[in-house]
């Protein structure tokens, strides 16, 4: 039997932005990093004043609009602790972690924000919650991480009718681990950290390592179709999760963790991705592994993107079949190395003088080492032998597409700082600057032009506006027909008023080439609102009359997270 | 562009059985086989009469439905020739291949069948049929190879409305490959023989074959969620096909062909599996490989079931990823070599000297060579030094688990009789034998159990029916967490008037067993009519809901192939 977390001990953001107060992005000991900012997007740090924090204090929260008789009700089933109302607790459930949700909670728009957060502590308590909303009449929207960038958690704005957040995080235990199946039973609120500590303390990971992994929770990650850093050994969520207990407005499905199973229309896969608007999912049963005894990721340069996507093409294609495989382009191997900290130890000092010296023999090779050289990490797990076999064999593949092996001290350093990257838009926030990401699959045959269209389209749509921007990307989750292109833009906006329409017109670039292009939406990051003005033309017509169809059906009354994923 | 076939180029079952006219099982060379079926199941070949095949014109067919005007319009849109409504075509398209559909269809149970077979040659010959079906009120039924033994193709006995099985077959084209993503564009209804030459003319190969592999269709194995023999390597239907296009009633869908996608509930897993209630699949975008270098398929034998279970699952949990891994229990493996045939040549006769000294050794060392030992096959592909290092390490793993390796001879022999069985029921049945089979998929860890309270539930009700009855298993179709296991039972059924009863006795104790241990209705066999008794139980009252709802929605006037799956 499992105890439930106190709602003091679930992990919060900060209210205006990712993670927790104490931790940002500090450019200072990063002595590239002012250079580029000014060059790409004319932001000169040196130039610029000290930031302060936004205070809630300053911003007008609306009342809730939570009757007294429904708070009661609430509490009458979840208890007085576990319903929160006041102001900071409804803003942070209000908002995602998408650029518009951060540029609008700091700056206290607040026009509609959530009446009231309740924590359920059992499957019976999410039951009984959401009962009480149909009988009441009010909307549920489910609450993970709130790590989202699709605006899955953000109330419509247009809601007349009393909205509840329903925090998952007091339910966060792993109930059950099948040693001889590989496979654990886990509540739906455990965030990553939480859950692949209670895996590795009996030896066990389930492999999911998301950008959000810091902030998000295994519900949400059903919820969102989510992939993580290393979906090449341990696949997607759609391949991890096999099991699901969702409470549905007529009762509890549950779908078995089986292996393979042909039971029709797959309720299953009906369900990953539904992002509440089907109910909310309390548990899964997922696969685990155990953890390999050797892990090595190594760091190799292309001289420029279509060696590297070559040499990335024959990995996927050959018999090595590594944990993950990346890629970045120019660009962002530029801002990478951008993102280096001055060296200060002796040892890191040396390093740097190799690191010279190695682009001055690249140079002398011909190569673009500023512009067009691509770094790529691949990692590798198992018995030492494998290890050793498939480094070698990659080795030779990287080399034979022109690339060189650098070996495993970039790699170690990557897989360090791999989930710090989100504070970075916080910072750039601050500054008037909004940096954001998009994100794709693509068949090998398609990724170079993705990368190129992607790119002329981004900085034609800058040009258009008149202001300056900077585009980079990487290549990461690896399939047999083809890969997730990563793209990262970045741009001053021009006033606080227009802010939001130039952030639409860059992001609307991307997205749309995306779709054009015949590629999906998205290919991990959901669809929530900010995708949705392009789900019809991803899933086509007939499609979204299936999905709206679903929709329909389950919910007729529209309480469970209405208009996300697509338009009644 | 593609050629449709013409009607009489496609390929038909003979209308009381499986395959082809000239093709059955010969008993006579298989010295081991009449003792066996003797001891079994009391038939004795030896005194029973040479049976005589059915004729179609014993017995009567009622009229077709479909009015003169109703005809006239079909064939206004496809052309005389491609509309049949013979006798003959009518009811080898009105059964699938099913235990009970083939002892209806030998005993001229025809109460209902279609009225009337068209063959479409372009998707929209699919749409302007399906659009005639709605304006007219007709039934639909898709059809690709009539291989399915779930009832999927078979009318509902009380169905009123004019009835018409859509015939896929003329489209059967490999349409388009990308080379460079290993992905191919192919008409719903290629035929696996057809579909594999195709491509490897090409050097590709799909890797998917089920046992029904020479008379179902791509667009079959997608409706059906079909699952072939080497899904180790190539995976399930569900893996292999990467988009589709399906004639909806408000137009075509088309999912997308791309290697990972966040768009909400899955519109394509809605597709799979749905046995035309959604839809006509049309053509599916799939995954193909290079054909490997080297493969080779290696027996081994273990000394009973839980040592093979025991080899199987540490295969599985090791770094070898073969194409296939299979397991025979004792029963089974008793079976297979009661298969083998007389031997003639002089190696065939040193072979069976040498396999007679190896059982004997086995038994000196105490192993039951008749009961309980276990034959297992696995398959190696890749290039020559991974085959090499793979079979070392599975050699290995089957000796630490107290198996031995046979070699490669009877691995071959297994390789190029696989497709053979399905003939051996319509054998049976000249002799009034049931033989059929049931599939599930369970976890590692419920494997055995499942394996014994199946065989405990079926012998208890053969015990029960008063007559004898045979069952083996095999496992097959590794996963993470699990595998199928495959029943197959026979027992001689006591009067015509009865046999159908007795048949869903025995079939009964099988699926309940199944479904009562969290075990899925089917791992590859589909829903149809034969599973949908099980179906509320296995995906639960909710997932049941979910799935009416879904047809409800897409097919309110009940057209497309109504009752399969879930009754309204």
């Amino acid at each position: 039997m499992s105890t439930p977390l106190r709602v003091d001990e679930v992990k919060r953001h900060k209210w205006w932005g990712w993670g927790l107060d104490d931790v940002t992005f500090n450019w200072r000991n990063k002595p590239g990093f002012q250079p580029l900012a000014k060059e790409k997007i004319g932001l000169d740090l040196f130039e610029m004043e000290e930031p302060t924090e936004p205070l809630l204090t300053d911003f007008e929260v609306p009342a809730s609009r939570l009757s007294a008789a429904q708070r009661e009700a609430l509490v009458a089933v979840l208890g007085e602790d576990n319903l929160r109302d006041d102001d900071e607790f409804r803003v942070v459930h209000s908002f995602g972690r998408s650029l518009p949700d951060l540029f609008r909670a700091r700056h206290g728009d607040f026009t509609r924000i959530v009446d009231a957060v309740v924590y359920p502590g059992t499957e019976e308590d999410v039951a009984a919650v959401l009962r009480l909303a149909l009988e009441q009449d009010l909307v549920l929207i489910p609450y993970g991480g709130g790590s989202n960038i699709s605006g899955s958690v953000t109330p419509d704005a247009a809601e007349q009718r009393p909205t509840l957040s329903l925090n998952m995080g007091r339910m966060r235990e792993v109930l059950e681990i099948d040693d001889t199946s590989g496979l654990a039973r886990v509540q739906a609120g455990a965030y990553g950290p939480d859950l692949e500590e209670q895996l590795s303390a009996l030896g066990w990971t389930m492999g999911h390592f998301p950008d959000s992994f810091t902030y998000s929770t295994l519900g949400g990650w059903a919820a969102t179709r989510s992939t993580g850093m290393q979906s090449d050994k341990y696949g997607d969520i759609e391949q991890i999760v096999r099991g699901l207990r969702m409470v549905h407005p007529d009762g509890t499905v549950v779908t078995k963790a089986v292996p393979g199973r042909d039971s029709g229309p797959s309720v299953h896969e009906m369900i990953l991705g539904s992002e509440g608007r089907l109910g909310i999912i309390t548990e899964a049963t997922v696969q685990v592994h155990r953890i390999a005894p050797v892990r090595q990721v190594i760091a190799y340069m292309y001289p420029d993107w279509e060696h590297g996507i070559r040499g990335m093409h024959a990995i996927a294609r050959s018999e090595v079949k590594p944990t993950f495989t990346r890629l970045s382009d120019g660009p962002e191997t530029r801002f990478s190395l951008a993102l280096v900290k001055e060296p200060t130890s002796t040892k890191s000092k040396v390093m740097a003088k190799v690191q010279d010296g190695l682009f001055a023999y690249l140079r002398s090779r011909g190569w673009d080492t500023t512009e067009e050289m691509c770094i790529s990490y691949v990692c590798f797990e198992g018995t030492k032998e494998r290890v050793e076999r498939d480094q070698a064999q990659v080795k030779k593949i990287v080399a034979k597409n022109g690339g060189i092996t650098l070996g495993a001290g970039p790699g170690a350093v990557y897989d360090q700082k791999k989930f710090d990257t989100p504070y970075l838009r916080d910072f750039l926030l601050n500054y008037q600057v909004f940096g954001d990401v998009c994100e794709t699959g693509g068949s090998w045959s398609d990724l170079n032009e993705i990368h190129a269209t992607v790119y002329q389209n981004y900085y034609a749509a800058r040009a258009r506006a008149g202001g300056p921007g900077f585009m980079f990307c990487h290549m990461s989750h690896t399939y047999h027909g083809g890969a997730c292109l990563y793209f990262t833009f970045a741009f001053p906006y021009t006033s606080e008023e227009t802010a939001l329409e130039e952030y639409q017109d860059a992001k609307n670039a991307v997205q749309q080439t995306f779709v054009d292009l015949g590629s999906p939406v998205s290919h991990h990051h959901a669809v929530g609102i900010e995708h949705r003005p392009w789900i019809t033309q991803d899933i086509g017509e007939v499609g979204a009359r299936m999905v709206r169809g679903l929709f329909a059906d389950n919910d007729p009354g529209r309480n469970l997270n209405p208009g996300k994923i697509i338009e009644p």
